[in-house]
């Protein structure tokens, strides 16, 4: 251990990053700027030979950073046997759901079985993704202490002692694409260990980059805690699209609610309404909890009613889009609708569980004739649910009074909503983003 | 309306505030202290006695201001006929809820038709009180649009024509009894009216006391404004109750998961749970919202969730406390249990909707030998709900140890807290103000 924290403290260390993604890339850069050599891993082949060849594939991370990182000696692999070589490993894989809304922890349990064969005494592992309470010590422990040594059978000793010989910290990453104000290095992190010789070591590797740490108790603590801060994004925004709707009944404008309610200096922060929940984390971790609970005899009801309103956002979008175009003589049907905006929030080029995605397939099933415009996207890359062949269009005032309708789904500092406003004939707004008129539909 | 506004603008302006509580006695002596002359109306003779005695009934607010307000000419009455001789009226009188949790306006209408015999020309007619989306211009607009003039009655024209020589504006009350941050006159003030001309009137009259002013484009939005700042707080307690109940299922300190959270510094802000939701609006005002969705045909599945929630808490804690005798042998019957703190938050003296009270009444009905300490009470006042016959006690180590059990329901900060941990054998505490030991229970 002491070895180990001295190699921390001179930024000797070596450090295999398990999953390159949105969180792994940003955490192997932050490192590496500090003068860690890293060694990244992924089980997408393609991902890893984009990383070797400088290149980056998540728009927000430059690939100025990824080329600092390889003169640092990074190197991207597939090859787990390497873990061997490294003396920290951190997990910042994906934890989706299944299709019946359980956790999927194959993402981690995958990982566990690659790494297995290579772990060795004295390395330091940290698991970042988000899970529910219990995942460190319920899973994890036992997996490690499972590892059986070198020692006669008959003695049924693991190699590993967690907190003597191996280390095991859970610190819940962060990550928020797109925001302008806080970086890895600025978002305080949450950090615990399984014994207090685990969190010490935890704390001492990420205060080596990240300005303030927050230790606590326990890794159900921090699993807790990253869940925490996820239902209440949830169930805040759960809550402005329930009264959304109702104020559309009422003749209420919401936003000009909200707006009025945020001038309240305490007690009260705005959250603003939309066509439905996106992003890895909202509309997903919160369901982690509300599986785990249900071990203890106990319900959710907060985090379901969330989920269920959040869910069908898009199917009254998509009700709104068919009144708009009644209104008019038309039917979804044959009609011409410009979807505005393809990612989950405006600015970013992050399609993971975009509600646009969702809008566009519902309205194509009711035999739209959908096309698109997004400054981030030419065409639209297939996901996990969805797999859309569109090809973008340009922002132009001939293709905004060709549309029968527009839908703004998503709005983008780039677009020209002045131009949008003088040339479309119908719109419908899911953002609050335009003024009301007889054109401008709010949804 | 020119004269009115120069009135305003002199300070010449003679208001009546009607309803002298929690609300209307703090707006009565702001603008006091800007040298309006304020008549105080209130139905409650005692309330008028007292302040015409220069007395104070509600511990924030000092008898000194009662004595200044008088100095400026202030006089309280329950003779609403000096309503013709005020030009601007204040209606700060209670919302509370019916039996079923219908919205009670009854105080309004009472108002109503108390002042209507007074009502005259080029009056401002202003309600402060937290009420449903439409009040103003479904009650008030056709109340005083009705009062006939002295026309021949075949004209069916009314004295009044909103607007033009009768103002009627809405601005609802922001009042946060014990917050030593904000008062009256720093926290920004939602103000609207039900014409141009009724806003204008209205926001220069609070911008005289207010330091910000926020106009809103009708009455209906300020009304939703406030309700929802309520429905904000209730949904996000209810969400920590609820979240509460299943952490202490999973042995998890739900304080720490919160303080921990708190330290992201975007897209979070803490809630903390407790033992049931107190004062006047938080457990009232998201009602009235509930009531009006049915108009159109909605539910509010949000607020329904956290009301039930958050009523059900004083029944978990008196649960808890069971659980807790329970463990050591003893019965809620005939135990000696001490609840420490009355009111509905710390270190004020506001006893509306208090849980403590709803916990004493549940533990008396189970037998419980119940007596109390609270700094700021010597005996329980009256309550609409309740009404509880006990004598406060010291808080001295002979009463802590004397008692079987002692539920903390309220921290007060003036309270000893390493007294009551080190003379208590048993404590059961709903606000987490204390280490978690063998003896100390959280609930």
């Amino acid at each position: 251990m002491k070895s180990l924290k001295s190699k921390i403290k001179n930024h000797k260390l070596i450090i295999g990053v398990i999953g390159l993604g949105y969180v792994g890339l940003p955490l192997a850069i932050r490192f590496s700027e500090e003068g860690f050599k890293i060694v990244g891993f992924d089980i997408d082949e393609e991902k890893v030979k984009l990383l070797n060849e400088g290149k980056s594939y998540i728009k927000h991370i430059k690939e100025a950073d990824i080329t600092a990182m390889a003169n640092n000696g990074f190197k991207a692999t597939s090859d787990f046997s390497k873990i061997a070589k490294v003396d920290a490993i951190i997990i910042c894989v994906p934890t989706p759901l299944g299709v019946h809304n359980e956790p999927d922890l194959s993402y981690i349990h995958g990982t566990l079985e690659n790494i297995k064969p290579h772990l060795k005494e004295n390395q330091l592992l940290i698991l970042e993704s988000t899970t529910y309470p219990g995942t460190t010590e319920e899973i994890l422990v036992p997996f490690i202490e499972s590892i059986l040594g070198s020692l006669p059978i008959t003695h049924h000793s693991s190699l590993f002692t967690i907190g003597e010989n191996f280390f095991l910290g859970y610190s819940p990453e962060r990550e928020d694409p797109g925001n302008k104000n806080f970086t890895t290095k600025t978002i305080p992190k949450i950090v615990s260990g399984v014994t207090e010789n685990c969190l010490e070591l935890t704390k001492t590797l990420y205060d080596q980059i990240i300005d303030q740490t927050v230790p606590v108790s326990s890794p159900r603590v921090a699993e807790m805690t990253k869940i925490m801060e996820n239902i209440h994004r949830a169930v805040n925004i759960g809550l402005v699209n329930e009264l959304k709707i109702l104020a559309h009944k009422m003749d209420i404008d919401i936003y000009e609610v909200i707006n009025a309610a945020a001038t309240k200096p305490f007690g009260f922060t705005p959250y603003y309404p939309g066509p439905g929940l996106g992003g890895h984390c909202i509309p997903i971790d919160p369901f982690y909890l509300t599986w785990k609970a249900k071990e203890v005899g106990l319900r959710t009801r907060f985090i379901e009613l969330a989920g269920e309103i959040n869910t069908n956002m898009p199917k009254y979008v998509v009700q709104k889009v068919g009144d708009a175009l009644n209104s008019v003589g038309k039917s979804i049907k044959g009609s011409k609708i410009l979807i505005l905006g393809l990612a989950y929030k405006k600015n970013i080029d992050d399609l993971r569980e975009s509600p646009s995605l969702e809008l566009i397939d519902e309205l194509i099933e009711r035999g739209g004739n959908i096309s698109f415009i997004d400054p981030f996207f030419k065409t639209i890359p297939r996901t996990r649910k969805h797999n859309i062949k569109l090809r973008g269009e340009k922002l132009n005032p001939q293709t905004l009074s060709s549309a029968d309708l527009i839908l703004l789904a998503t709005d983008h500092d780039d677009f020209d909503y002045q131009m949008i406003t003088d040339h479309s004939s119908l719109i419908v707004d899911t953002r609050g983003r335009l003024k009301s008129s007889k054109n401008v539909i709010k949804a």
